[in-house]
């Protein structure tokens, strides 16, 4: 409830600053029994740390797991799992400058307004340092699902005015290239496109696209706690994105419903859908088909050109930002969507276990 | 928890089908001594019942909402109060031979897959009558606003391919106007596109817009609750929205940050933004600047020319269906809009008031 | 959150004051495909409504439930079962002359510091009345813990300083015996002492004992979701409850290490405690032997002697209270306390659904 | 939800095991603005901490803490606070001959039938150790409610049998005992029985007071939400708490409605109570006099003599328990039961903020 956990069974609760000792979150509520290592874990920091190329900040963090709890013999025990991340690489003098006034496109105003004053370094608590804890957790997820047969998988659909070419799409390389496109033309135009960017003290915003595959008909309630309603929720919750769609989404308003309803029908003894318009959701519940959404992401506020904005001092001034800063969000985000997903999905599993009495009385033998 | 709640302080919960006897919603958490009357609630409701026109279903509900409990004197007593609207006109005669089957585009599949069986009267609750509590709790919420300054204003900016022209933006036809557009000559243009839907047994989509002014910096918290994923989530969980923008929206994946960053000024001794691309919100905490929502909602699946799907035996089957529905769901979804946008800055509101210190000594005088 | 919603997947919300329209629950989260009719709520809601004896209130209330939604065909639905029951027997003028003081002992004083008023009126929202909605609510709880074989039975231990002989104890006669005693001899002697209270126009108190029986091993939660905690704050949730016990209770302080622990021994291939002074959790989680606690109840606080007051204007003042009122508590509220320990045990039930691996895939299959 | 988190607003997630790597607490929700000190938080994790006394285990734990987050410039940001405190004295060989057997008294058989396994060692997650974060949690909510004048104390009121005279009633001794009694004569017998338990290898229980002054009037939710309720549920959610009393406790059952009703009074322009039976709380709700309460504690079930249980291969067995425990779990559990005290009162002061249209009004300036 106070704003740093997310899920309702399965849950996380992440804390830490860009520049304070460490970073963190515990797990609750991941299920008895599941086989889990650090390097499991290790594996989905690593697609989010910095410094792994041109096109990201050359800020250099190990990103280093340590996991302190929960773990016993190798097996989740029930019980709440605790990653911490150190900080190594903070340099604050670099944000000594912007300790009095406000960022355009930042939090800093905001955090002032609510909490009176604000951990200036590095955005604090707002920094997209933040999410190295929701990956951490969300890389469990991944692994819980992954005992169902769910999988998983984010890209990046376009940076700027750069689209990927559907017929070109390989998801093989979406871990290779530099801007987590699953299309080596596309991602090379992109990178061009970044470095024009950069050239010119700008950065650039894109489009992140996530699909979820093997979900089981029946996840998700029919009213507040729609699995879209919490998917939206849980993409919204990351920093920079600015609109999220489930299915065909911003298409759906200028369509007639003829050409929008999914036929159903019977399919080597299985209901299936002939077309995936809803995206793999209908009234808010799964219905066994690829969940699809997609999360439109801002450029990086953080530019080395000026910018006009006001001290805490209620001065107007001219604001040169430095220091290290990705030009471009949305490949370090990629593995985000994928975790803040693959949490909401678990937590859907793990509460519709007790949906029907059917489900109860498999569990207690009756 | 059990999914039909919605908020954390200022709390509502709906209950209720189509096609039982009633439908309500109790309200939980909402402050003592507001002036609150029934009639208040009842202009929310009479926005959102059907048959007030051709472009809405002719099923005839009086809708009329009795306020069981909560109030004293006129004023809120801080304890929950209750509100049920009977059901008068349901003629479940009508969905008798859709029991069996399962409708392209509605809930009717995942329910079964979910729970076993299904109520098939009307949708149950999936039904968008399920809104009908929505908009007496939020009624509430609006009315609490106003003593805190704050307008909801939502209203329907496209039906099809027909969009409003800002230009001729007029707030006060909102409520005249069968589309709910803010302006009259594209809700002629729109009424005229359904009507050509009807003819052809099709229905269509559209895009909502919701503007909030005086809220108040501060609003939202920075990691899982920010502002605008809560207000993604409460958006997104009205049946058929299948996209939500904040701010410039979709926009921002297109551009630069230069032209993205909403550069601060002072002006009348107050941090103001110049621009407003953000909608209002920055790293999940409100700026005082208006607060700018976009839901892009699917045509109505309901349509009366034949269908594939499947039925409970597992046979393919062609379905027509009939009945009473709406052509186009937006026109009576903006009040609905507006109410999910009110109850989530209503619960921002009473829970930022422990953000700091200094709030609680304003209350506890110390 | 709000307060008055019980329980985090089985979840009543209740509301309702004394004096107003009705009162009512809505039940959220119940499993779909549970058999359940009107009856088997009205059983319980006749256990707990007034003028049934001498030693209740004279006050006569029909307490008729009007089951509104998330029934179909005789089955829950998984969708919210909203319940109302009419208040027809208000007679408010006899409470006008305590509109404007303090009655010793009740809710009056602290309701007014809270909420700037209170609704007066037979106690409003804080009146005994409220506990209508926990027992309907209560007993679909009951209703779903039969389907696993947990059975909840709770009985007067003790009323003032007559206590049952647990020699004698009969369950039998439990719904029989005025008192709620389970032996006809103590209640016989309780009948007299309460009628000597009443002429002295005083009360009494008394004590409450509940078994559950029953229970797999396994449920509630490490930390601070133990189980016996949870059924302490359900059972000290309930009005004028002042201390509750779990297993020995009050007695283990006393007690050696040797004399408190219970041995395990295998019997017809299960492990067994061959004592109970734990009464049935071990580290907050239930182990099979059946759970035991007892509640305490304090004396009715409105009696008819006068009492020393003050009034709202701050003067100091004597008050003698009129109108109906039960001359002890415990006997009606024996039900209250089943059906919170249903309720407790039931969300206990569901929760631990999730618990591990092994049980998830029981449900999906891998 | 998922049971290692406490409090709605307030909230403490605890994680850790005995003998795993460290423990800690995420405290969310603490408002921002609030002068805190890593000093001020060890010193309540010191009156915790082991191996302090004879009557205490000699395992020696440093208990050191690091603040890893939340703090910034001496003051709360309103941010997470993570705290961490690493285990430096695990001797896991002690518990090498448990690990396949079921300690009497203790979780391990209820650890197995709900999670399939359990971490063995010194009693996992079901240790008293977890209380660590729950003092370092509670410690914050101490600072917080002394910036309201509210003061939390508890100490030994017995041990065994031995009971403090109240006459002799001596607070400044509570933290030089080493029972934590405030009375020196009751506090050596106490020592002198403990003595004489350790020799016969056996254990001893007792009883916790707990006094809360400075509570305004208005904590806490009329229903579900009572004070008393919470109150109950955090004391009884301490490992080895079997009952709690509020006020006069178990004492009201044999009272009449005459002698347990607290007079109201005018006195110096207030509202008070002539007496305090209900111990601070009416209708659930605090009454601006003293809050009391009491733990009622079990002996210490780890006891070197010889007990009969069984072990995993469901075989008959006898056990005698090595290792380092305390002859009596009270006067390291006072400290734990003075910060639960804390978070619930706590938690209770950030609730009410919005509890009224007249604070919000005082905090938002309408």
């Amino acid at each position: 409830m106070a704003g740093s956990t997310y899920g309702k069974i399965f849950q996380i609760s992440t804390w830490g600053e860009s520049h304070g000792a460490a970073l963190g979150v515990v797990v609750d509520g991941c299920p008895a029994g599941l086989l889990l290592s650090a390097d499991e874990i290790q594996v989905y920091l690593d697609r989010r740390k910095p410094g792994q190329s041109k096109i990201t900040t050359n800020r250099r963090e190990a990103d280093q797991v340590e996991l302190l709890s929960g773990i016993f013999e190798g097996r989740t025990t029930g019980t709440p799992i605790s990653m911490m991340i150190r900080n190594t690489s903070q340099r604050s003098a670099d944000y000594g400058e912007i300790a009095n006034c406000y960022r355009p496109g930042h939090a800093d105003y905001t955090f002032d307004a609510k909490y009176g004053f604000r951990d200036y370094r590095g955005g604090g608590r707002s920094s997209g340092r933040e999410t190295a804890g929701r990956v951490a957790g969300g890389a469990i997820a991944v692994r819980l699902l992954q005992e169902f047969g769910i999988r998983v998988t984010a890209y990046t659909l376009s940076i700027g005015p750069v689209k990927i070419d559907r017929d070109k799409f390989d998801p093989s390389v979406i871990l290779t290239t530099p801007t987590g496109m699953p299309d080596l033309d596309a991602s090379a135009m992109a990178e061009a496109y970044l470095a024009d960017c950069m050239r010119n003290y700008d950065s650039a915003g894109g489009i992140i696209e996530c699909v979820i595959e093997g979900v089981p008909a029946g996840l998700g309630d029919p009213v507040f706690e729609k699995l879209d309603a919490n998917l939206s929720k849980a993409i919204m919750s990351i920093g920079a994105v600015k609109a999220v769609e489930i299915g065909d989404g911003i298409e759906v308003s200028v369509r007639q419903g003829s050409q929008n309803n999914d036929p159903f029908r019977m399919k080597d003894g299985k209901v299936i859908k002939t077309t995936n318009h809803a995206g793999g959701i209908l009234g808010g519940i799964s219905d066994a088909s690829s969940i699809i959404l997609r999360a439109h992401v801002k450029p990086t506020p953080s530019i080395f050109s000026a910018q006009q904005t006001v001290n805490r001092q209620g001065e107007d001034m001219e604001l040169s930002i430095k220091g290290r800063h990705d030009p471009v969000i949305v490949p370090r985000a990629v593995v985000v969507v994928e975790c803040m997903a693959a949490l909401t999905i678990a937590d859907a599993l793990l509460l519709n276990a007790s949906a029907k009495l059917d489900n109860l009385k498999k569990i207690y033998g009756r």
